[in-house]
């Protein structure tokens, strides 16, 4: 747990540092003895190990509103969704988008499994209610780990009546750890935004490493705020917030059966109205700390060694930019090229080419950070040693202009490496 | 030579026996000393060294046809297509589909290089029309390689200056050959098919590896037939022909700048009429030609170890079919599970669960090859030991149907490799 915490500190404060943060907000400090507490007024965390697939480590964890929230999701488009993901759907239906709890478990993602998975997710939230007194269509239930496997009911609800007592408000590690999968460090991070009428908090953990296997590689995240917000306002929000963050990031190309992004507002801090000032401060506290918690799926997995910001701009419309965008963050080739530091431009315009977005080649340019690449479609006087410099670090950006129009769409992205295929190529035997 | 030569011979000999040939197809006997003459009558094949990229190989080719040919062709889709597509989509058009000789070069791609590499493609043309005394628009450009430099056109307006010295009947193997970039074996093939006024021939030869180094792997086939059919009739078969053979395989998803399928029918042979029996009979014929030099391709590489043949069949439409297919086929964690010999049939659903296409996860059936996998959307009952024994052979087929409609839809792939990502991550460097 040590190296892995600290793995997360050193990324999470680099990711921080980088960061422009918006007016208003303020980012915890986090690290330091005792100083994992971050979690909103009004909520409580706890894990407990229900030996679902791992032994020796917390798999479960439960979230819990002390009085209905608000609540927002967004769920997997996979047409071959997991139970969770259909049970979840409905309740935030069902309870008009007012929540309690949120459960999770880890190492059985409850995908592929008909009727009796249902009636297993069913069951979950059942439990949950039973022992928070509250009702099933309150709980929120998400699964990650392998497919087409049946939960182990009774470890799983003996693991529920535990979850109850490790409730407390003084560190999200240990939920944010029992949700772990092929993760290599747990994901988390807050900030607090000053509004007009007095601070609030958002925080937020997730999960997620595709690099590694994703079928145990579900992206999960779950934010609370204290704020005081309609369930509407708060839908919008993390929808938009959801774009630019979690829906940017592409590991391999490959989207989950149990993808989940939930976010409750428990109402005890101060209010966010529609359309006023403090929205506007709300949204973009919102947005760059799930961008921080994305970038951190991005650099997570023994494959990745780089993480690559790219921007298509000048395009017809930010559809066709992310469509572009979207194909070069795709590419074998492309994520193979940055792997193995190689200034390869024209992989990178032949990915724009095939991705349906419009544009005159003569019109491309492309940078690698500010060092132009590519002037009228035709290869700039740059320095081979120049690009190396930068190719060579952790982090850099990618920047092509279609000059077509003011269409622009930003991604995250990272290498393919020798790593992702051994373990992906070996996972399951 | 010898060797790739009898790579080459072994990898046809394997699939020319498996293929099951339609009706009054005899399939050419190759391999043996002399047997390489199978160009159909009324064309000659030339091959020389330019010094283009390499030296001390052939990287230089031309096809002429004794007399004007109808023409067919089909170019890369890819929005940066290179100077040579450009040209010959247009000397297509200006000749109205009548031909008399491909040119084509390797080692340098003629692609990103702006206007001065329309005016050198278009010397090309203006070389060869010179040398063999007919106008620039009966000739088609193509070229494969690196992207981004000017071709070094001293060296190539000398090798074709020598080219047609080098113009015989008896041998394809110095032209393919003089193709191959990343390709590790020559790929050729050809066919005779009786049609009721007589036998005609139909020969290809191709070029592609793209497991490899896309940007110099370029997909080139290039057909002869010795059959009299009109322009119009040759483009709508090769175009359905194309879009069951080359169009159907799937190697990194990437589609080059340089990409060109096209067709000569030289008259001298029997006529094939629109309607008629001989067109299913010439259609079929193709068809199973291109789709073994299809496979060829899809074989090459040295990041390539299988060969699988994906089919979902029960989507609502061919189109969704061919969505799911392809989806599945680009995935990078079904190509490394195929890679891992791991039967991993989460990894196909959920990438058909992402494509698009319609379905009922309850009603989902898998097979490898003709053992079940999966049954109305559930694990099927099979030995993880058989399924092994399917998984670890060079080729095999993978089959999802939807219980959805009547749409098919059936692919190549290959598996994703170690090797793909060495190959590609130290490519330029």
């Amino acid at each position: 747990m040590l190296t892995t915490l600290n793995k997360a500190l050193d990324t999470i404060h680099r990711l921080a540092a980088e960061t422009v943060w918006s007016e208003g907000v303020t980012p915890m400090k986090i690290g330091d003895s005792g100083e994992f507490g971050f979690w909103p007024k009004g909520f409580s965390v706890g894990a407990t190990a229900g030996n679902i697939r791992y032994s020796g480590r917390d798999d479960m964890m439960l979230i819990v509103s002390d009085s209905p929230a608000s609540a927002a999701a967004l769920f997997t488009t996979n047409l071959c969704c997991a139970a969770p993901v259909v049970l979840s759907r409905n309740h935030l239906q069902q309870s008009a988008a007012s929540m309690r709890a949120i459960v999770c478990n880890s190492g059985n993602a409850n995908a592929a499994t008909g009727k009796q998975g249902m009636a297993d997710a069913q069951a979950m939230a059942d439990a949950v209610a039973e022992q928070l007194s509250i009702k099933p269509e309150e709980v929120l239930v998400a699964s990650t780990g392998v497919i087409g496997q049946l939960l182990p009911m009774e470890r799983v609800h003996a693991g529920i009546v535990a979850l109850p007592a490790t409730l407390q408000s003084n560190s999200v590690l240990g939920a944010v750890s029992a949700i772990m999968t092929t993760d290599t460090f747990p994901k988390f991070y807050a900030v607090d935004v000053a509004l007009s009428s007095g601070t609030v908090r958002l925080c937020g953990i997730a999960k997620g490493s595709g690099m590694i296997c994703p079928n145990m590689a579900t992206m999960l995240g779950f934010l609370a705020t204290d704020a005081a917000i309609a369930p509407e306002l708060l839908q919008t929000l993390l929808s938009e917030a959801n774009r630019k963050s979690f829906n940017a990031i592409t590991v391999d190309g490959d989207t989950s059966t149990n993808d989940m992004v939930a976010m409750l507002a428990s109402g005890a801090g101060a209010e966010v109205v529609a359309g006023s000032k403090d929205e506007a401060l709300f949204s973009a506290a919102l947005q760059s700390l799930m961008i921080l918690l994305a970038k951190l799926i991005v650099i997570d997995g023994e494959g990745a060694t780089k993480l690559v910001e790219i921007t298509v701009k000048g395009a017809v419309s930010n559809e066709e930019a992310e469509l572009a965008a979207r194909t070069i963050a795709n590419s074998s080739l492309v994520k193979t090229a940055i792997h193995g530091e190689d200034a390869n431009w024209g992989r990178i315009i032949a990915a724009a080419g095939r991705s349906g977005a419009r544009f005159n080649e003569d019109e491309l340019e492309l940078w690698f950070n500010e060092m132009p690449i590519l002037k009228k479609g035709l290869i700039a006087d740059f320095s081979e040693d120049e690009a190396a410099i930068i190719l060579a670090q952790p982090s850099y950006s990618i920047t092509l202009s279609l000059g077509n129009g003011s269409g622009s769409a930003t991604l995250w992205s990272c290498d393919l490496s020798k790593e992702y295929v051994e373990i992906n190529g070996s996972y399951r035997s």
